[in-house]
This record gives C-alpha cells, sequence and structure tokens, in this order.
C-alpha cells in the first residue's frame, strides 16, 4: 500500500471513530437516558454531529482520494481489477466523500431543522389523525429532496437518488418491474388465506414473565450465532441495533401478553447484529468494513427472523426449551397451534404490526406514493386519497384514519424517501438466499433440528459479510446466487410455509 | 457581557462538552463495555481525549481570555470584586488553560504512556507483593511530577503543586498543621476504643437479596435528594460517580452478605451526584458550573455518607423501612446491634475497608510519605520500610505484605500525587459544616427522623453547590462556617458519635 493509500485510511478511521461515538450517544438516549437529560444529549450529539461532519469532509481527504486515484487509475477501465481492495476503497469513500462535501452546510442544517420540527408537527398531526397539519412539513422535505439530488448532480432522477442513498445501484424502474411481478404473485395468496377457515390463535400467549422471556431469548439469540463477547442486548421503547465493529448493540422490549413480539423482533436485531459482527474487523472504518447498504442489511435480518426462525426445523428444537420456560402457560397448547401462532397471517393496518405475508403490500404502497409524488403525477394534498385508495387494493383494508392510513410511519417527517423499498428488496434477497443456501447445504433442517446455526451463519460470513461494501446489491444477489434479484423465491418460500398451514 | 467574553465561554463550554463526552465513554466502559469491546473503546477514548485536548487548547481561548483580562483589569486589584462574576470564569478559565498549554504534547503522551505501564506494573507487584518490581515506575513518575510542576512555573514547590492541582490553594505546609493537630486528637481516641470491650457484629449480615438492597438504596438516596430524573445508579465493579449537569450516573455493587456496603457506597455516590447536581446548569462548561475541587466534592460525599446516615436520626426513620425489607434476616437483631454494626470501628490495614475513625490515619500515613518523597528525605527504595513503620505508629498495624501495604492503592501508578490529602481535607470540611448547619438549625435531627432532609440539602445548594468554582476550599470554608478550616469539628464530631458507644 502506498503512503497516501494508508493516509487515506487513516483519514477514513478517524471520521468512522466518530461516528461510532455518536452512534453510542444514540443508542445511550434510547436505553439509558434519564427523563430531564434530553437537552444535554442534543448538545454532546449535536457537537458529536459536526465533528463527524468535519471529518468526513476534511480537505485532506480530498487530496488523498486524488492521489490514490493516480495510483489506481490503471485499474479504473479495468472490469476484472473491480474488486481489488484499494480499488473499492478508492471508490466508495470518493461517493461518500463527494456525497458530504456537494452539500452546503447551510442546507445540511436547513435540512436538519426542518426534520426536527416536522418530527413534532407529524407527532401531532398523527395525535389528532389530522393530515393536512402535516402536509407543509412533507411538501417542503420533497423541494430539499429534490434540491440535494440535484446538488450531487442527479438532476431530474431525484427518487433514483434517495433509492441509491440507500441501496446504491437500485433505481425506480428496477424497484418498479421487481414489486409489479411481486404484487402479481401476492395479491392472490393474500386472497386465498384471507378466504381460509384456519385462524391463528394469539390468545394463547397470557401471563410469561419477563425474566424468563429474557433467559429464552438469550439462549436462542446465542445459538444463532450472536457473540455476546462483542455485543449485548438492552431494552429500549422500539427495538433497533446500533454500534459497528466489536461492539454491537440490540435492543428488544418485553410484553407478558405477547412474548413472540420481543423474541422475533430481537432475532430480527440479531440478523442485523450478525451482519455487522461478520463485517471484516481489520477494515473497519474504510468501505470493505461497512455494510452494502439498507436492502442487504434487511436481508440478514428478515432471513433470521422469518426464514430460519418460523421454520418448522427451527421450532423443532426450540419449542420444549420454550415449554421448559413456560410450562404452565404452554400446558393446554399443541405443538401445531404454537407453530401457527408463530406463522399467524392477518391483514392490518399497520406496517410493523403485519406479517410477513402481507408486509410487502405495505411497502409495494409506499413505493407507489413516494414515485408518483416524486414524479408530480401525485400532489401532497391529495395523498390521503391514493394512499386509502391502493390500501384499499392491495390490503383490502381503508384507513379509518389517517393516524392508521397515511400518518402511521415516521420516516417521511426525516425527509427519508426512498428507504421504505429497502424492506421489500431485503425480504426478496433473503428469500433467494435461502434457496441458493439450501441447495448448496440440503442438510442445513438437520441442523437447525439440532440447535447448530454455524453452517448457515459460516456460509453468510463468506458469501457477504466478509465482503463489506465491495458490490451493490444486485451484483452481490447475481455473485452469490447466480441469478439476478427477483421476486420469485419470495413468492415460492411464502407459498411453501404459508399454503401448507392455511391453504390446506 | 462583553461579546469576548461570550465568544469565551462558547469555547469554554464546546471543550466542557467533549469533556462530558468523554466521561460518557468511562461510565459506559464500566458498567456496560461487552468483554471483548475493550480494543474499540480504548480508540475511542484516545480521539476524545485528542480532541478534548485541542479544545482546551485552542488558541482562540488565549486570545479571548488576554481580551476580557483588558475589560476585567479595573477589578483585578479589587479585593471587593473577587467574586464578580466575569472575574472567576477568567481567573480560573486562565488557570485552566496555562495547565493545559504550558504542558508539552510530547511529555503528556510520555505521562500516559508511563501511567498505562505502570498500572500494569502495579497489578502485577502487587500480586506478587514485590514493591521492587514496582519501584522503577513510580521512580519515573516522581521525576516526571517534578518536571510538570517546574513546566507550571512551580519552581521546586513540586508538592505544592500536585496538591493544588486537586485542591487549588493548598499547600503541604498547611496541611502538614492540619493533620499534626488531628493526629494528636485522633491517636488517643483510637488507643481507647481499641482497649474497649465493645465490639460491633457484623456476622448479623447473611443472605440480603440484592433486588430488597436494590430497592432499599433507592429509596434512601431519592429521600437525600438526589433527583433520578437527572441521573441513574447502576452496577459496576467499583463504586464512583460520573457526569455533571443534567445526567449524573452513579454506580454500586451488592453483595448479599454485605448488604452495608453497597447501601454506605451509594450514599457517599450520592453525596458526590448532589453536589453535581447542585451545581448551577446554567453556568455549565464554565468554572461557575464548575465543582470547587476534590476535597469540596469529598466533603459533600462524607457528609451524607457519615455524618447524616450513620445518626440516630437517620436510623430512626430508616430502621424500619430496612426491617420490612429485610424481616427474617433481621429478627433476631436488636436496634443497638443493628445501630452498632452502622457504626463498625475496629483497625484495618487497607483504607478503602477502613472506619471513619481511622480512615483519617490511614490518609495521614500516605501524605507523610509522599511529603518525604518529594522533599527527598525518603527514597524510593526505603518506602516499604517508611510505610510500615507509619503503620505500625499510627493504626497499630503492620502490614504482613507490600500487597497488604505500600502497595495496596492504584492512585500512585497514575502519578497521581497530592490526591490523598483531599479525602481527609474532605472529612475535615464536612465535619466543620455539619456543626455550622446544625447550629444554624436545630431542628435537623427532627427532620431526619422524618425522612427529611431538603433543609440540610437546602442549605448546601446555597451555601456550596450554588458557588460553582467560585471560592478555593479554604475561602469557602471561612465564608460558610465563620472560621478556617480545622480538624477539630471533625474530632469533636467522632467523640461524639462514638464515644457514647464504645467508651461506656
Amino acid at each position: 500500500m502506498s503512503a497516501a493509500y494508508e493516509r487515506l485510511v487513516a483519514r477514513l478511521k478517524r471520521a468512522h471513530i466518530l461516528g461510532t461515538v455518536a452512534g453510542l450517544l444514540g443508542w445511550d438516549e434510547q436505553v439509558n437516558l434519564p427523563p430531564d437529560s434530553a437537552d444535554q444529549r442534543a448538545e454532546q450529539s449535536a457537537l458529536l454531529a459536526e465533528l463527524h461532519h468535519a471529518a468526513a469532509s476534511d480537505p485532506e481527504i480530498g487530496r488523498l482520494l486524488a492521489e490514490v486515484e493516480k495510483e489506481v487509475c490503471h485499474l479504473l477501465s479495468d472490469k476484472l481489477s473491480e474488486d481489488v481492495d484499494e480499488k473499492v476503497v478508492w471508490r466508495e469513500a470518493k461517493k461518500d466523500y463527494e456525497r458530504v462535501v456537494k452539500l452546503p452546510a447551510e442546507f445540511v442544517a436547513e435540512k436538519a431543522r426542518l426534520s426536527s420540527a416536522a418530527y413534532h408537527g407529524w407527532a401531532a398531526a398523527k395525535g389528532k389523525s389530522d393530515f393536512g397539519a402535516f402536509a407543509p412539513f412533507l411538501e417542503k422535505h420533497l423541494e430539499m429532496a429534490k434540491q440535494e439530488a440535484a446538488y450531487l448532480g442527479w438532476g431530474d432522477r431525484a427518487y433514483d437518488y434517495a433509492i441509491d442513498k440507500h441501496d446504491p445501484g437500485m433505481t425506480a424502474a428496477k424497484i418498479t418491474e421487481l414489486f409489479a411481478e411481486l404484487k402479481a404473485g401476492l395479491v392472490p395468496l393474500v386472497r386465498a388465506i384471507a378466504a381460509s377457515p384456519v385462524r391463528a390463535r394469539t390468545d394463547i400467549f397470557k401471563g410469561f414473565p419477563v425474566e424468563a422471556q429474557r433467559e429464552f431469548l438469550r439462549e436462542v439469540t446465542e445459538r444463532l450465532g450472536f457473540n455476546y463477547r462483542r455485543g449485548r442486548i438492552d431494552v429500549s421503547l422500539h427495538p433497533f441495533c446500533e454500534g459497528s465493529g466489536a461492539d454491537i448493540r440490540m435492543t428488544t422490549r418485553f410484553d407478558a401478553d405477547n412474548p413472540l413480539d420481543s423474541l422475533f423482533s430481537s432475532i430480527h436485531e440479531t440478523g442485523h447484529g450478525l451482519y455487522e459482527q461478520g463485517l471484516p474487523l481489520a477494515a473497519q472504518g474504510t468501505p470493505l468494513g461497512q455494510n452494502a447498504g439498507m436492502g442487504v442489511h434487511e436481508s440478514q435480518s428478515r432471513l433470521w427472523e422469518n426464514q430460519v426462525s418460523r421454520s418448522r426445523a427451527f421450532w423443532a428444537f426450540f419449542e420444549p426449551r420454550f415449554r421448559e420456560k413456560f410450562p404452565a402457560q404452554l400446558a393446554a397448547v399443541s405443538s401445531e397451534e404454537l407453530y401457527l401462532a408463530v406463522n399467524e397471517v392477518a391483514p392490518t393496518l399497520i406496517r410493523v404490526d403485519s406479517d410477513e405475508v402481507h408486509y410487502n403490500l405495505h411497502i409495494i404502497l409506499r413505493f407507489e406514493i413516494e414515485r408518483r409524488l416524486f414524479s408530480g403525477e401525485l400532489a401532497v394534498a391529495d395523498l390521503p386519497a391514493a394512499w386509502n385508495a391502493l390500501s384499499q387494493e392491495l390490503l383490502g383494508l381503508t384507513p379509518t384514519s389517517d393516524k392508521v392510513g397515511v400518518l402511521q410511519d415516521v420516516h417521511w417527517s426525516g425527509g427519508a424517501f426512498g428507504y421504505f423499498p429497502s424492506y421489500c428488496l431485503g425480504n426478496m434477497m433473503a428469500a433467494q438466499l435461502w434457496f441458493a443456501v439450501r441447495a448448496k447445504y440440503p442438510e442445513l433442517d438437520t441442523d437447525f433440528e439440532k440447535g447448530d446455526f454455524a453452517r448457515l451463519l459460516g456460509w453468510l460470513r463468506a458469501e457477504i459479510h466478509e465482503q463489506g461494501r465491495r458490490y451493490e446489491m444486485g451484483e452481490l444477489v447475481r455473485r452469490v446466487t447466480g441469478e439476478e434479484l427477483t421476486p420469485k423465491y419470495l413468492l415460492r418460500y411464502l407459498q411453501e410455509r404459508y399454503a401448507p398451514l392455511y391453504l390446506k
């Protein structure tokens, strides 16, 4: 490695470390912060954000990138050398650097101010179920999102820019195509299940002591492979996973009458945590030690949460353990009742409460709305009507109010457009990986029945985690599965899992 | 306020906020850090220390100090205006700034490296009970401490400089005088108690469930006045109190067979926490929002731990509550047995295990050693012999090994000379405050018997906490009690509390 390259890496790591400290402040705010300490935390976080921005936009990084570019330029047009470490670091670091320096500081500050005001505006509007009160914030965010894309040189492709921020290389046109195929397959399945007389019983979960829930999910997440010597799990209002490298912090929440909520949300966060723990530690702070984007991240959390942990093989091992922890509570519940409850399908207006069959329809709805908003087909004022019509079309339900309709999600209050599609892209990728790894290792079910998940994790480590940001999602899926990203495996997986339960 | 003054305050606050973030990293390290995440935390902490140092030594602070000096110069020779806010901020900020900028960066880095090596050297030497293995580190620290004092312009008054760092305005000569008087009064009391047939029973504390201990100490610390909306208590290996302003974090530890350890260490940390919570929040980040030094800090922790919480009035209120939490464990224990156990006096070789009567003798020993080391009367090689002789003279005990003698404390491995005396100065000040406030409010005992500590806390808030760093310890004691700092109140307090118990 050249001296310039080493200096570049040192600067990148410095910015990265500041980012991890800012992340820890955020984790602590959700997990530990005393109720009246929020103002002080806001000051700390604002200063760290400022220092992180200064480190990431350090002009020395720009100079070093130019020097390194000269060194790697002979590789630039060579497709075969696309994934040489130095080239990957240069390419991705340059992309990050330009995103940081091309946005005027005043624009960034204005977006932060707008997001803060819009968050409170959204919360108030949601409380009153009054979209009109939130609309002006959304108008302004939309305008700023277009301005941001223009600063970055994306011209009139503002929505593509928003998508690319979350899933590099992905476009609205590509997603439109994928979602159309997915929708065509999903709607009939949903309709068929809705017509089925089979209903999961969820009233069987009453009075599950929190301490026993905690012990059980600790055992599960540890067996899945989460390394508690380099991470921990705590309690927060909303589950999340934060951190990078050697210190990954997940959270969950407990409800004595809903043990599956904390179990499955913990497994979901474990999927995120396993990905972060699997990124190459030695490359920490460089793109080679970073995740490949939101969609790939979500593929990891969903694979563990859904494909693995809702499977019969998983429950073959864990059901006796679950019963050991809650013998009285589960005494009158049969194995089939339990397994059906784990795989409950029932439509709901609320995305975050949705089962995995309906979930993707919630996303298709949001993508459709965002796409039309950015193209100008849809005016902000007409959003509730468009939302409600799509909800009826896709879910068979019309929201009774904006609160449970267009105002349900927090994302838009932060101007986070292009974020929703990642969830669904992640679901597709998870299913596609699932079929690929099972074709390679037919013995996986036997592993799971023994409580052994090492073979699956080892494969994900080698194929996905250790690649860092080397490949964009599309390229990564091609390399690992031999096919383009496609919804057909997600549809096949949902069919194979849910048809035997509901369409007997 | 002038524009220069406002800019100065903004720079000071910036450095302060970075200090609080570094502090939070330290707290998290002791309370939450996963076992294999230490390297990553070390990188984060090193970067924050670097940024904090850069912010505190920002040349702009030097320029602004010079500007503000011109504005306040007409106040400089005016004794009456000693405590005008702007003058206090200028005076103390200048002192801090010079301490930071007069030390060469290489010297600071070398001291940090030495401290890290010396810490491990000390731990290993203590393990083998071999002072010789630690001596070279101590030699080097002593040499660097003298060098540091020289950099700061203290010439050959290196030990005074070390003391002043912890307790501004205090000197070795002054402490020598105070400790001589204290020793003269303490040794006869200790001898008399040693000859007493009265012995506290500590075997009465067995099997106190941790959860009930936690509830009890939460009630106690809340009643004393700790504001849990701006702070919290967690578990760590060694109890401590960290944070400033609106977010104060205390820690404790639990032992089912030693409930008084966690109770009294929590009350001790509560004393520190109440002081920090009482500093003026609006002045956060300036000297007016900072504590007045180690000795004053210790006076607050000791006052609550000892004078308040070992009193009959305190236990008149809390004994029934304590028994409610542990009815079976305390069934056969009389009130007098419990109160005597709370006030156990028994000599020990170990400072941190010492009762409050012997405690000050441990400090006098260390001060005497440090004083002689700095004056050159004592060579490092002769330290164990000197320690053991002083131990026999003061405590009536000769250490059986260096491990329980000269190697017992961690402080010197960090080069923290001049730190030990603060503990004893704090004990003196606590007792002096105790007599002052009881003279002013004879009804304090009646308050305590009702579980009401607001009158005492209100007085401490107004007289001590709200003053920030306005006065040095000596001046503060004079203003609050009308007298110079003196050991006579500590001696009187110990006599009044322990003679009725042991010298009946």
